[in-house]
């Protein structure tokens, strides 16, 4: 006798860091939850994000319900224009995650025609064969949910990202007796973050950092610099509350920092008392010692605020010596060698720099629970069947081990992007794959701007083709030496080649010496001016690859 | 009056990581101290290696009198085959960095030329106006040394790499007297090792992972792969040790690897009792829990012997269900995509794989001094001048901080590459700049082979061209799905266009579907098999860069 079967089908995010992408199927009825992006290694060049194939999804278009966002981090709403370009469908997600997707959508001119739908921790809606009820987890950011989802063969609790923040600053409490109660009744598999699953311990609450910036604040005699993850609601509001205490006007520079912090205040996640925070043009008017920047840039982007303040090319941010930086996040691996460029930048001017090099003190905190949090609550749910989700194989296998060294789980199953796992009341096994994969896009965006509203297949570079822009810079006097070789493949740019070399000795022109010798900004900005150039005159967009020999 | 002064001019090293090499002079009477090389950021394309700018000393190459190495890694020696080439001077060392730096000169056909003279701790030698005693310090390699150097106007210390290891494994204790000495004498200046000035503390001696180690060894029941860096002669001779006390044959895998191993055997710092080391062929004559195999490739580098054992694609390294592979070593910020690569697919066979991941206990320790090492020197030399050395610029000046925090110096001063700091026995200051920067080395090396026996200089591009293949693959099937693009330009290879478009479709041919989703290693091998073709078709020898677009 054939039963039916549930299945789940990853389309993102286990396998890899980032795109994170899961499909539940009952019959003729799909819902997917979140839509991520991930950033591309280096090794692919001419690339901006990397979003999910979802070909799947796309092959059974009429049976796709919705898809659900368990919070508002890029690598779980950052495909979403990408999809839902593809596929129309309905957006399920909490107040403060649909508000990024707004803008997010309105940008990409996405807005109009998506239906977005408010969904509430605790309360239950329907969508095909599934009743779904969102139960409010802690994380980084704010307003963040796990899914529990009744199915015909049993409850599916998929937690997205979280820790466990027993004292979380807006005193919206991870809802653990929602958990305790569906683990009572019986859980058939739970899918469980395995982002941190490698550190033992517990995740210190967003709460923890608090201690050491004050001790900074306190010591920090002329400008202090806040640079932190513009998503980083709860370090946002640490930093302006800390101002205020300290007797520091705040202002808030970078496009994503402004957006961040106007979101998080129209929704109550932050209050601004009157008079807190002035406008840039107003810095001048108060001395260093009554000013906190915050700023975007804490990963050492090229572009960003806090970048061309390390080199004396920001309108308004300048840095002095004495002045106090602070870069209150993680060094996200690959990062490394940017962020350190703009520390000794900013350490040439005799500004003191704070980072997260362990030797600080607590000035940041992870966002995913640790081995203990996430053991407590595989206890809590008891789950049947266990799939670790978001992370590299090595981590999702150990996220099943761990699982399984509970005690508290019948099986646990480490599954990939393409699998289909197949459940019912008993039983769980991998059957057929379905098409994954990694599809590259070059948005045309920088860090912070969003020049081109479509997002684009690398597929049709066929016949988009490919720029080269090779430059020969002196690394002692910082200037060109020869005329740049642009070599153009695949698209008819052959008469403008000239007028792409002066877009790029013109570019280069603008740049001061010491940014000439950052060759992260020096590719960022050719890369861009060439981009705008050749779709103006031409229409296409190829890959843009520029080159710099060092002489 | 005008009286001399002796002249502190670094070349490499102040205010990057890497490439270390410093000059020292009085009068007409020039040392060069260490001849270091570093690998380029991710930025820079077709680039093998960097090397400092020695334009000064070819200058003045009539007044260099010598080069003088502390020890034998490649951040201290790397660079010599380029210097020598442009520079005729003896080279001292002691007995194991000489035994590296023969090596090195024999690949490059610079060894008959070069004259090599072996120094001996506590034994002085003198070069012009400079008596050099050369002082033992322990660090992560073997046979290292400071230099004390007395010039006309004082003692000047060199600290080289160094930790205070005080329980050395192979009993060559750190001689904290004669530092204690010289400081009694009194020191004008101790130039002192930045790398870990971040770090709070004490790092624990090379001897501090054996009882991880051990239990490593104790659980294992199938092969078991060690893999560190190279260098790491203490790692290595642990290893040998444990593989013997556990009843395993040992097989050394990897050039670097053997090479290593074979000199540290010669010079007594490893002691092979017979019938330990097994030829790689009689691998098979051995049941997998009586197998050892030390294997290079620690960082993930993608041509590796552990990245091709990853994906079944080494002679003899075959990764089964059960094995461990243990990567005894840190993970290089930059490097950890390659490491979690190699990981990754490590995982898919079921090896159990422990790195450096904080939450393994101890398998890894620094070769660098943390916080009280550097004060506890500092304390000893008690220098009138303290000039902190190899690091970033923010890692020099936090040096000099914690150096004037002791009381026991001065003055401190942050110098950077091409500064001259001019000293007498009352005063230093910075004067004018000499030349100083990065050149650019194309080596044409691959990890494990060094094709090219000539360094080159990235200047000489504009004689011998560029070529760009753009390759098309499709993540999916892993195949090719167009014709390469091989773009030619500033060397006269358009005819070989058609022979180079084969060549590649041949490279991707002889590579298995696994191989060819990892771009780091299609780009490798198609950049080699390339530049073979086109130096023997043309004799040029064009920078080629490996354009990889997913499809």
């Amino acid at each position: 006798m054939q039963t039916n079967k549930l299945k789940i089908i990853p389309l993102g995010g286990l396998g890899e860091f980032g795109m994170n992408c899961l499909a539940l199927r009952w019959e003729d009825d799909i819902i997917v939850i979140d839509a991520g992006l991930m950033f591309p290694e280096t090794e692919l060049l001419g690339v901006d994000i990397v979003v999910p194939d979802i070909t799947y999804l796309t092959e059974n278009r009429e049976h796709v319900r919705a898809i659900i966002l368990t919070h508002g981090h890029e690598d779980h709403i950052g495909g979403l224009p990408w999809i839902l370009s593809e596929l129309k469908v309905p957006v399920y997600a909490t107040e403060f995650t649909l508000a990024y997707v707004e803008g997010k959508l309105e940008e990409h001119q996405l807005l109009d025609e998506t239906t977005l739908i408010e969904i509430t921790p605790k309360e239950k809606f329907t969508l095909g064969a599934f009743t779904i009820e969102p139960i409010r987890v802690t994380h980084s950011l704010v307003d963040c949910v796990a899914l529990a989802i009744e199915t015909p063969v049993g409850v599916i609790i998929h937690t997205g990202d979280f820790k466990i923040d027993l004292a979380p600053l807006d005193d919206k409490a991870f809802d653990l007796h929602t958990f305790a109660e569906y683990g009572k009744r019986g859980v058939l598999a739970l899918l469980q973050d395995s982002t941190n699953v490698e550190r033992s311990g517990y995740t210190p609450s967003e709460r923890a950092v608090i201690p050491r910036l004050h001790e900074i604040f306190s010591q920090t005699k002329k400008k202090l610099f806040f640079s932190c993850f513009s998503s980083s609601i709860y370090r946002i509001r640490i930093a302006l509350e800390l101002a205020r205490k300290h007797g520091r006007k705040a202002v808030v520079l970078g496009r994503s920092m402004m957006e961040s912090t106007e979101i998080a205040q129209d929704l109550g996640y932050i209050e601004v008392p009157p008079g807190l925070v002035i406008n840039p043009g107003q810095m001048r008017d108060y001395p260093p010692d009554e000013l906190m920047i915050l700023i975007s840039g804490t990963q050492g982007e090229p572009m960003s605020a806090l970048s061309r303040a390390a080199v004396d090319n920001h309108k308004h941010a300048h840095v002095d010596a004495g002045d106090t930086v602070i870069l209150s996040s993680r060094i996200i691996p690959g990062n490394e060698k940017s962020i350190f460029r703009v520390i000794d930048h900013l350490s040439r001017r005799e500004a003191n720099v704070i980072f997260d090099d362990g030797s600080h003190g607590l000035i940041h905190v992870s966002g995913h629970g640790c081995q203990e949090e996430l053991r407590l609550l595989i206890n809590l749910v008891r789950p049947k069947f266990f799939i670790p989700i978001h992370g590299d194989y090595r981590n999702l296998r150990r996220h099943a081990q761990l699982a399984m060294e509970t005690g508290a789980v019948e099986h646990a199953l480490v599954i990939e992007d393409g699998d289909v796992l197949e459940l019912d009341q008993t039983d769980a096994r991998k059957k057929d794959k379905v098409t994954a994969g990694r599809i590259l896009i070059d948005s045309g965006s920088t860090i912070d701007v969003v020049e081109d509203l479509v997002v684009r297949d690398r597929r049709i570079l066929s016949e988009d083709g490919i720029v080269l822009a090779i430059l020969a810079i002196n690394k002692r006097s910082a200037k060109i030496e020869r005329e740049p070789e642009i070599v153009m493949r695949g698209f008819g740019g052959a008469d403008i080649t000239e007028e792409a070399r002066e877009v790029v000795l013109k570019t280069i022109d603008g740049l001061s010496s010491e940014q000439r010798t950052d060759y992260g900004m020096v590719k960022e900005k050719v890369r861009v001016e060439l981009k705008r150039l050749i779709q103006k005159t031409t229409g296409r967009r190829p890959m843009i690859i520029p080159v710099i020999l060092e002489i």
